[in-house]
């Protein structure tokens, strides 16, 4: 059954609202706006993002619309962690084709319910309408306790720069499906195939983390990972003013980078830099702060200097940022990914 | 310039950036999350809309781009007041075609933050990216402190029903405009036709309204009217499971809708029940809050009544809701309104 068939109102109320949760106070998905108790003394903290309607998951046929859903709440949960922040609750906005299955959007919504349950981050509503393609969004809200913030503005000469988990995977994964999809990629394992899978699939927003990086002062610039590390790098140096020293060799990556590498014989390091949603954090550590990151799994792979320029070396030798950017606006991901090959 | 042209990070960084208001802690907009202060022991309310794509004020000819940016903030926050709750802030998220025109943008986005600023809900930032088609949306949060919230669930029979506002501008606007476009309007003078474009692009949120309906015990039930008085009467029904006896003659009208009503030979009453985006508040009354609510300007045309059922007094003769409903999936405004006539 479509969209069309079923219409707007027995939608809201036969599908959608009987997978929300009832939040305390009773109000919800159905009233005008849904209403949560916000700790007291706490600041709010928002951010909204919306997922590329060409998802390459989704166009490989390897993401269902349940993984969707909760890849659709993973970017803007992501963002609330990335401030130092605790999630709070949800909103999903969709724009959708009239020609759009309700058994589809029963799956992504439920999908998208389950992981705000998990995240401490519960959809608590939304809007749902027509369009004339697939628009899908979500904004997330939390709150911050105390008067640390963690930005993207706060990083100094003499900082480490390290992340929160190995890095590559969803830039692997992306490079392996692509050549698979035109027939140039070797055959990998099933193991390792799922497992590249899951990391175009289940990025998972560092929720775990953020509390543990804003009670310290050891950790002072913060941003997650969403357009590869070349590009946060960039975002990093520009909001703080400062750049960076890297040792390539340092940054943890994903052993599963390493196999795509090898087996597409692509540089390792354009996978780690360029397109890839890790969703990992991206810290700055003051000189302080060494122990307490390596308790939290945060791993240095280099300092911030005061020049503005990004300098990774390199098997002794000096380079910039490897790879290409990446630009939403009349960028196709197929021929940006193609040019590494 | 379109945003091919310019690309997203400069589009950030020399477009969207610049027009946004700094935020009291300094974070904002090009960090991955608003911060923003919040009231100590207040609860919070959190609304996403989205415009349709199709707006038809902007097929007219009717809107600017800044125009269609005070629009979007509107519907997001007129869902906060409709809670009686404050706001606080807005978030838009814009999918935007690459062929999009920069100046357009900047036009929108200033128009949003100029709007905002004027609701005490200032854009504090969003996500930008490209779409096939353009699909914007906004969401807003706000706050309720203390322990009342005006739901959808909360009219009781012996409540009175009252709307904040005359009626029925929006629907006879978007019926004048349309029977304008097809040729078959009757000419109206310049100030009428600017009064009615008025209706159709510049619906206020009626954010001075809500703290005075939530602060007495009074008010019971509220929603905002955002698909016409015919389909909010039949939500707020649902919602509270109860039914109207309206009178008719008692629902105060906005002036131009008569005067479309008899230059198009419209059934009045179907310009008020059918759709249109008003944005007044639709509220019921407890028998004891009659003064209170004609100070402010809450003006009643009926009553709640056991019976689930929508009853409409005119002259005399009890009818149901006039006209049709109006639905999202697979539905077409301009043939809606063409079978009016």
């Amino acid at each position: 059954m479509t969209l069309r068939d079923l219409g707007e109102k027995r939608l809201v109320r036969e599908v959608l609202k009987p997978l929300l949760p009832a939040v305390v106070d009773g109000v919800g998905a159905g009233d005008d706006a849904a209403v949560v108790p916000f700790p007291a003394g706490a600041r709010l903290v928002a951010s909204s993002d919306k997922i590329p309607e060409d998802l390459l998951a989704v166009e490989f046929g390897l993401m269902s619309p349940t993984e969707q859903g909760r890849y659709l709440v993973a970017v803007s949960v992501s963002d609330i962690a990335a401030m130092g922040a605790s999630p709070l609750g949800t909103l999903l906005t969709l724009a959708l084709t009239d020609d759009y299955l309700v058994e589809d959007l029963r799956e992504l919504v439920a999908g998208a319910v389950a992981a705000g349950r998990e995240w401490g981050a519960p959809v608590l509503g939304g809007d749902t309408g027509s369009g004339s393609a697939v628009c899908m969004s979500s904004s997330s809200f939390g709150y911050i306790t105390g008067d640390r913030t963690l930005t993207r503005s706060d990083a100094v000469p003499g900082d480490l720069i390290a992340v929160s988990g190995p890095l590559g995977g969803f830039g692997a994964a992306l490079a392996y499906f692509a050549a698979r999809i035109d027939g140039t990629a070797p055959k990998l394992s099933p193991e390792v195939s799922e497992g590249l899978r899951r990391c175009l699939v289940y990025p998972t927003p560092r929720v775990d983390l953020a509390p543990r990086l804003i009670s310290g002062d050891w950790c002072h610039a913060c941003m997650d990972i969403t357009d590869g590390l070349g590009q946060s790098l960039r975002e990093l140096s520009e909001a703080s003013d400062i750049g960076f020293q890297i040792s390539a060799e340092s940054i943890p990556i994903n052993p599963l980078a390493l196999t795509v590498s090898d087996a597409l014989n692509l540089d390792l390091y354009e996978l780690v830099f360029g397109i890839g949603l890790d969703l990992e954090l991206l810290v700055t550590i003051g000189s302080d702060g060494v122990d307490d990151a390596r308790d939290c799994g945060v791993m240095a792979f280099g300092e911030v200097q005061v020049e503005k320029k990004i300098v990774i070396e390199r098997n002794g030798t000096k380079t910039g940022v490897p790879g290409r950017g990446w630009e939403h606006f009349g960028g196709n991901v197929r021929e940006y990914l193609s040019h590494r090959r």
